[in-house]
């Protein structure tokens, strides 16, 4: 764990080495997607099938019959998944969808006063696939943070996939499914996956655009088939930033702190205060908490190679730092945190105050918990409904409206060399 | 010129085989791109001078102070620009800003039963790159396009690159910096302005996200920098759908057919129509307005390769095929546009009615000319005001919010193995 003060003379460089540190290990798995992709276009289910057997343990018996995951299947699931977590899966659904409710953009039309009509329409996408990743990192409440804003601009049709390593599947993850209205779940995953959403195969037919997170080779697909369809931003270790005072209880910020650190080796938890005891305090806390969590080998590679606890003079200058390191997950646990998260401009997600923890987001606040990692929340923002809309505008003149613009039209077509722009025009005036 | 007739037997391959067509020449420089951007970080403006002189042809005099374009040049162009141009760009800008101050979402802030507070906050980026193509692609109207939405959204700062090959600036394009509220104009371009936008020099301070059009180098340099930066999307060769009826004017639509097809020898015109009259007449429009359009070399070669007319039984027959091609412009000219175009879920703009050409929108309309290529309208939309904003989402509880979602949180915590998550809320609640 690296700590900085930024009175000290070096802070500039030491705090622009954090901000440039370099988190994912770079995997070359390109050329592998490229031949898997290829595999996947020629041959179709076959392909998917033999890269199933291969990289999924199955058994001969697994065939393109084996695919789709049945109806029987899911309503199992739901019976066999613990009742406390279907619960608060359900309570998830609920306020993700509520609150995502509110983000269905207006569409717009009028008439200006020289008779042009114009305006947008938003419109859902006609169909998205949603990868959820197998084995250990397979979250329930990842497939409702991907599906139900999707359901929610009014997509007809999600199709999602799932490794099935060694058959097993994750029930909440086929009861989360349910609960936000997937469609079609097929026992496939890998590059393979992304390649039969991209492409289609006889029993998967091709979505517009591929959403949710998975590994190196999973990331190397998307960005392959993109422009075949389009995918979401590519997500990297997370993250989280805990602006805090001196009166912040340094167990519950070392908790927040852990709770970031435990995802991922690579995931990064910051303290920034103004306050050398809360510092103090939180740092001893964190070794405390480290003693007794299950995956405290993880969290505590995450706390000692990417963790940082920076102490500022006054919590206002955190603010350009802020900015900078444009974190995925800011708790602001201050006297002041309205007036501090005003004036922040680079974040994902704020949360405010002592009694928001940053896993109610992940779980059941209502906002998305895909949002942008490794300083992109400068320029992008979470996963929402316009992810799965899109926007078509309108334009419609009439006789007088086109005399009154073409001139304009005509004259700009034949300064920028554009004779047959200005053609289009000139030959409807008679010009 | 491909002529198809959906009643014709192998319609659906045809149709399937024109979809496929690749009309964009994939030219490998993504090394000579990635030793570029190399030498741009490692020797900043030195390597812009260098790189300057060698690709536009400036001389030994050209040196970092002359990358900045002057106060006194911008005011110059001004002087220079032909006054009906500059009205007609004055015009636009006016327009442009109109329909997209409209699009300035909204932010939301709620309390809910629970006592939790949620919603979310759009900010303005904190800067933009815009990249504008010298010689003959250097287009004012782009300027406009991309500037002012940016400006619309909030950008304090647009930093504005164009290449001057041979020493030679567009006046007009100056102009229209100007008139958008461009900050920074400099005199550099390929893939070495898109590093020194991503990177920064001493010259040119870095920015959040690049948009703008540009040769397959920069093309190439904006895929390589994104991460580092946000980008745009990635455009190519324009193209249009014309759905017409018979009573359509032959004569327009083969004018607007060109319109499209002077662009490029990669654009694509297509004509949809349920009258054979209208499309022989087309077809021989077409070919006889070829024979006084400057630009005939380029229309000529898109209308052979690329350009279609498809004859369908009723207009009614083309909507999936429109979804299907999902066109970056679409005109329909026919007695029921407007019901036509409700139906259509994929295209980036509609124009509507005869006295509606696409050159309209490519200056003067007010929607963007920034539009979804090569079927991406099926999941993406048009450069608009949200490309240059984003979304942070705010959440906050009280003691008794937490209390009352807590315990939810806590279950799907425990349920994904992500202990430390649990841990989090629990420790606030004495679970």
């Amino acid at each position: 764990m690296l700590r900085l003060d930024s009175r000290d003379p070096d802070f500039g460089p030491s705090f622009a080495r954090l901000l440039a540190v370099k988190r994912e290990v770079a995997e070359d798995v390109d050329e592998a997607v490229r031949a898997i992709i290829a595999e996947v276009v020629a041959r179709g289910d076959d392909a998917l099938v033999d890269y199933s057997r291969r990289f999924d343990g199955h058994g001969p018996d697994f065939s393109a019959a084996s695919l789709r995951v049945s109806e029987a299947e899911i309503e199992a699931a739901l019976r066999e998944a613990p009742p406390e977590a279907l619960d608060a899966l359900r309570l998830a659904r609920a306020r993700i969808e509520s609150f995502h409710r509110a983000q269905v953009p207006g569409d717009r039309r009028e008439t200006d006063a020289l008779g042009v009509t114009l305006g947008w329409r938003w419109t859902a996408l006609e169909s998205v696939g949603l990868y959820v990743p197998g084995g250990t990192a397979s979250y329930p409440s990842s497939v409702l943070m991907n599906a139900v804003p999707a359901k929610v601009a009014g997509v007809p049709r999600i199709a999602m996939v799932v490794p099935t390593p060694g058959g097993v599947t994750n029930p909440l993850v086929l009861a989360a499914a349910r609960l936000a209205g997937v469609d079609e779940i097929f026992r496939v995953g890998g590059a393979q996956a992304v390649a039969a959403l991209a492409y289609g195969t006889a029993t998967v037919a091709p979505v517009a655009k591929i959403v949710g997170p998975g590994n190196a080779y999973v990331a190397a697909a998307k960005r392959r088939v993109f422009g075949q369809v389009g995918i979401d931003m590519i997500a990297g270790p997370s993250e989280v930033l805990i602006l805090a005072d001196g009166h912040a209880n340094p167990d519950w910020v070392a908790a927040d702190l852990l709770a970031q650190a435990e995802h991922d080796a690579a995931a990064q938890a910051i303290l920034v205060t103004d306050s050398d005891a809360l510092a103090d305090a939180v740092a001893r806390a964190v070794e405390g908490q480290l003693a007794t969590l299950p995956r405290a080998d993880i969290a505590r590679a995450s706390w000692r190679d990417y963790g940082a606890i920076v102490r500022v003079e006054r919590l206002a200058d955190a603010i350009p730092l802020v900015d900078r390191l444009a974190p995925e997950h800011l708790e602001i646990e201050a006297a002041d945190a309205e007036a501090l998260a005003a004036r922040v401009r680079n974040a994902g997600a704020i949360f405010l105050g002592a009694h928001t923890p940053e896993a109610i987001g992940d779980y059941v606040g209502g906002p998305n918990h895909v949002l942008p990692t490794a300083r992109s929340a400068r320029f992008s923002s979470g996963l929402g409904v316009l992810d799965f809309m899109k926007r078509t505008t309108l334009l419609s003149c009439t006789p007088e409206a086109l005399r009154a613009l073409g001139p304009a039209a005509v004259a700009l077509g034949r300064a920028e060399g554009l004779d047959g722009h200005a053609r289009s025009v000139a030959i409807r005036l008679n010009l």
